[in-house]
């Protein structure tokens, strides 16, 4: 098994502490290689994942996010689904102040879809 | 009559739960290949339709979606009926907290024109 | 004298009855071909006209509309006073809840203009 | 039945004299609206049809041009068939120095198809 | 009468002496502004004409290249005609090396036309 | 000295009575060729300059406009001043209901600025 | 294990009479959604396929060149590689006129690589 | 030592008095060449900074503003960490009414990170 | 008189040594803030200057060839006068083994011209 | 001293066997994060590297590749001969069958400048 295997199989978001802590400022993140499997027909889905927060305590380590989006590739979960659980993931491990994660799909069947959760209610 | 042709004639909207239902969020579908007849020429009309709601209790499954636009093929309706009536459609179905359908319609005799029903008074 | 140019010389706003009157929707009209005469040259000048307007009890037809602003090629009228008068004789003929008219001309001396009269005050 | 859907029912090609008939130049054609069915499927396809020639004694009217890519509409047709279809009706009745057809497909499955028949050899 | 009414009644192509006779050096020219008649329905059609030319002895005014290109204004006209019409006079008038004249036609129908006319055969 | 330097030299922006005196209109203008002179080395400075108003009794003559602003070509002024001086000629002249001027200046020393003056506090 | 990811595993590609035996014209297919895995790390990378050929008696069946390209998403294999196969695997079984491959991958480490095989000698 | 590795290590923020001290507006500045080193790797790392301010006293001098940030080439410095020095020496020096200072990384391993600090809560 | 002033005032070409003179390629260069002034009505003209040649012995130095280009703001001088004084003065100071200058003017009177002169006959 | 800095330290271009040797291929390398220091200046200039190949016996390793570019970091080297060097090195090291070398640098003093290197007489 390859390194990058490896990586990829032990995944988990790294947490570094935040450099200015007192101050509210945003960090923009977007990943456009995430894929994953369509769970009622086994073909692979692509979206680009855009990831807004404001940090708490924490920042996320670039390197194991990436490496946790590249764990979903053999993962079977719908797009309304892959959007609330990366939501959760980031929620429940950083608790940042402010928090919206978007996943942006390609068209299936000529229908384009986009998912946004966040932190404030629209 | 092929399976397409069947698939769209029974079309209608195929409802699913809603996987985060306390969650406000936002779910956006754009359809660039929606087509109607125009019911005082009989000329094809051609619009691209895009929809956002915050889901209530379902979610509508795409592909019956797409065949449920795909079935205006053959309809004559203007295109402020079009847009109103694809919104009545979704809404009373999907009870959605928010909705918002756009109809925007290639130029006819030069005049380009989008329609915008939601659920929010503008 | 040909139909067309018959028809733009009786052009008159034709309406028609909005199809969901109980509802405040929006409506967005684009017209890339106006052109009018500069009163002061002669010379000719070109504009997008752009409408958006919530219908009140009526719609305008398309058609019509087309033909009226057609109707300006042979007239001379200032970009301010052109957007003024088309924004009044929608306004006066439709009462729609919303109106907004948008002149947007090419650049005369290299300065480009563009007129925005609406029913909100800014 | 209405006058637009007889007058695509009853579509066939107009010529006109080519008013500069010792001339070799370029006719460019763009006509983004074209749709047709899947034979296999029934599903509608859509594409742009693009035409370029260089008249010999005559030029293909405009409007009955459109008619005849909108009468389409209800044929189940393949990709290639439907650009070479186009190409033998055109080059067979307008006889021209040169022609080239262009069937410019929306995306199947994440396949974005385009077809070129062109009467220079490539 | 205005005078820019009057320049454009007596407009015609005004010779300048080429400052680099002996030089082959192309000049480019675009004139988005262009508008005449149908020659059928009488209703206006726009176009942007571009036109490309290598010197002999003389270059053309750009002034009264645009009073004349204004001059179709109310003269019906079809699109290939146009092209051709502008093409003999400037070929005859300047004598270039080479000249090539386009017709960039907006949609009518929802067909694009654009008619290129070109001293070199293609 | 030619008649454009003339027009140039003698400068001032003409006011010509609004046609809609009791409504909140905008006009948007935009002359993308100001040039001046940097203070420091002598070197050209160049922008683009945007004006956003609400006018009051006047609205400003466009060709006078022009001339003004072509009016800086000679003059030694910082991105900073310019933005101001023409913000400040502009209100005290048009007493507008709202004013908004920009100056978007070409980079220098790979830095780009962009100086906005507004009648509305940000 | 679910139908796509069956019909992805014994993914052949399937050929189909060229409608126009004939004559020789273009068929352009692009495949945004090509994905494998670096043979050194075992990262994933991620390429937009294109594929333009002149068929001689057969073309390929869109459907089960897309699960063809889809069967790469678990193999290791270099971007050069990649290319090649395709293009050997496509000459080889189509016997077209003229076949060219392009591998449009993304970036890796700011390093963006093109690889295009083609019949024609460059 | 050549002038411009002199300049950029002495660099330092040259402040100039506003000339338009008693009002609110807005100075947008953009610098897109700025790179450091990654604190643990040692790579280069590659940003353009963006610049919004309103002054209080004093505007920052432009030349000197480039020195400043040119001197981050040899600094082993993290993404939210440049950002965040930026945005305290801009507003330590400057005292401004409102600033926002954002850092818009290149992409690394596919992620592409924006950071934005202001002095506005979000 | 500031240095910047002088500069341009004393503007000449500087040759530097070609460091590949055994090889052919090419040197690409672009200028977008070229001005000068109509030779008949006085107002400013503004253009972009793009050039490409094939160094012979020697490559134009790039800041004396922006102070040559700026020389050209007081100067009363026609389009295509301009492009071809630029192309004499570069070639018979460089003797470049190719050359080719466009000098790309903004419109005046709706009208944009581009003026390209070249060392290879077209 | 990190790793990063030690691999740019010891940068040298890795070769691997071409997998397709019989073959006329083509690669594309684009790289958009190359910086050097200006040779009269000490300031940092900065540029995209192009590369195009047709490989002999071996390929470019594309991380070795990377670590050399990165190596010009600290060099004073002019635009003309950053293009010849590189294009040199990969010649002398790759032996490939056609080779261009683009460099396309950031504009300094307005001005925008792009070398091309090939082993094709143009």
């Amino acid at each position: 098994m390859l390194y990058g295997e490896k990586n990829i199989e032990n995944a988990h978001l790294e947490l570094w502490e935040n450099p200015a802590v007192g101050r509210d400022y945003e960090i923009d993140i977007e990943f456009p290689e995430f894929t994953c499997l369509c769970p009622r027909s086994g073909y692979p889905d692509f979206a680009a994942i855009k990831i807004t927060y404001i940090p708490g305590d924490y920042v996320v380590e670039l390197k194991s996010l990436k490496l946790y989006l590249n764990s979903f590739r053999g993962k079977s979960i719908s797009h309304e689904q892959a959007a609330n659980v990366i939501y959760d993931e980031l929620y429940n491990r950083l608790k940042p102040r402010y928090l919206c994660v978007i996943g942006d799909f390609n068209p299936r069947g000529n229908v384009k879809t986009v998912i946004k959760v966040t932190s404030t209610q629209t």
